[in-house]
């Protein structure tokens, strides 16, 4: 196994990423906890910069190179969050921002992206494309890749959104997350691992993309084979480092239906008042399908990002 | 005119709803700063019990009656946010609900209002049926009436609202507020008048259903005539004595499109990732047609409410 982030990388991290980031909020619905029968506590990263978590895995990345050494800018391949959250912290940076993006993200998350400054070269919506047309970008431009998940600085990155959440104090039983390529559950289970190691790491995952949880079945990374999720940011493979980790720290993955997915996310916007994109209302849903499990326990759900389509939501 | 509130009033009414209500946080986003060149600060009602301000008035008027003169419960009419409030306040003072609804009120309102143990009565859609309906009612059970907005009760638990955000002490040179029957939009201008003077109150209205704004040139109350607006909390005429307060205490009205109010309401949903109802986008619509006006002063907008019918959304 390669080197995982420590304790210290983490702490390191939060405090590199600090004047970057919100620390989001952390709201609690006493109808949901009612309806629910356990203590839900939500981190909200939907309020995150660029609206969702990539914003910290980026900003490690970004705030990690040296200011000499990243002067050619960064690229990336994204389906949205993570390329909003590269276009945001280089601006912020002062340096550029190259962005491959599916021709099929959502309408949102391209003007975002384009808004921030982000140079975008849209590509067919698989994973060869995206990493071919990455390649071609880095060497006409020479700037430095960030992976979207299948790195260490990203991981570190994206864990001090627990690490956060652990800090409150609250004494979790459970947190969950969703997971598609792994950055932010891989982060989560290490700072749950370093900081509460009480708590145990759950993961939902669509049941239409279910590699994470068919690849803990076989041992080994079972590639993601259909994309028909509305859970948009949870298309890819897990990575293999996030793996890994995610092999190693998380107690189990819950699969999801597409119907359980849309109606989780139409209770929280309903009830809590708050947009969440379908990809973070997946833990929830995995809580809902399971609520004699987590019946009077501490259940922490990071809320990953709000950044939905209006013009093509999943309500009838 | 009829007494109004006075600060004492006021101040009493927050002590006694406070057991009963939310706090409501006020939020900023530094995108809609830098699009309307303003300072804003939204008092998020959205967040509200029963989602909307409608929980102060209704709360202060069920909670001013001593408990052996509400046995017999209360009753009102309402297109639903008001009806909501006092079916929760009613279950939380352990007595019955009896409310009129309009037969096309959303089914999130009505639903909620089920939901909150209040028992319903459908009527049409016009406030001669409502009016009607609400005095049978209140023949056959005993029950109470409170009114939704013209009355001395209801103003005053609405203007704790504003109260809370002149008590956050930010200094506002204006407070922005929809006008429908003017409940909050009175309420308002006597917090302001009591404890911010130097603060100056505008309204927004829908041009479709512009009645206060056409009252206001009249000097005297001009009834609704048409409810065309996807504002649905403010199709009433302005009630009697909310227009004398708006009459003495509002600075102006300014009318706003449908597609104002939509465009307007979008905007809250994809930047501030919160839900918002088409009738608390109305405010903030009025200040993004009028830019130059309120460039570089400190605005407080009341969201006044989050209850949206999500299989009926007003987005393309």
């Amino acid at each position: 196994m390669r080197p995982i982030p420590t304790a210290n990388d983490i702490q390191l991290a939060h405090e590199r990423i600090f004047p970057y980031i919100h620390n989001t909020p952390i709201l609690t619905s006493e109808f949901i906890n009612n309806l629910t029968g356990a203590h839900l506590f939500f981190k909200c990263e939907n309020f995150q910069k660029t609206g969702s978590f990539k914003m910290r895995g980026a900003s490690n990345a970004i705030f990690s190179v040296n200011s000499k050494k990243r002067i050619n800018g960064f690229a990336t391949h994204s389906s949205g969050n993570h390329a909003q959250a590269v276009s945001y912290a280089c601006k912020t940076a002062g340096v550029g921002a190259y962005i491959v993006m599916p021709k099929n993200a959502p309408k949102v998350k391209v003007d975002a992206v384009k808004n921030y400054g982000g140079k975008i070269l849209f590509c067919e919506p698989n994973e060869r494309a995206r990493q071919e047309a990455c390649s071609k970008i880095i060497q006409q431009t020479n700037a430095l890749f960030i992976p979207p998940f299948d790195d260490i600085k990203i991981i570190t990155g994206q864990a001090t959104c627990a690490k956060e959440l652990i800090d409150a104090d609250i004494g979790l039983d459970y947190l969950l997350t969703p997971v598609g390529g792994g950055g932010l559950a891989s982060g989560t289970a290490l700072s749950v691992k370093h900081f509460s190691p009480k708590t145990e790491v759950i993961l939902g995952e669509p049941e239409n993309v279910n590699d994470t949880y068919l690849s803990l079945e076989a041992g080994k990374i079972i590639p993601v084979t259909k994309t028909n999720t509305i859970a948009d940011g949870l298309k890819t493979t897990v990575g293999k480092l996030n793996f890994e980790i995610i092999q190693k720290y998380v107690k189990e993955v819950i699969p999801v239906s597409e119907k359980e997915i849309s109606y989780a996310m139409r209770m929280i916007w309903e009830r809590m008042k708050i947009i969440i994109e379908p990809s973070c209302a997946v833990p929830f849903a995995a809580l809902l399908s399971q609520k004699a499990f987590f019946k009077d326990k501490k259940v922490g759900i990071i809320l990953t990002g709000g950044n939905v389509d209006m013009g093509n939501l999943p309500f009838e």
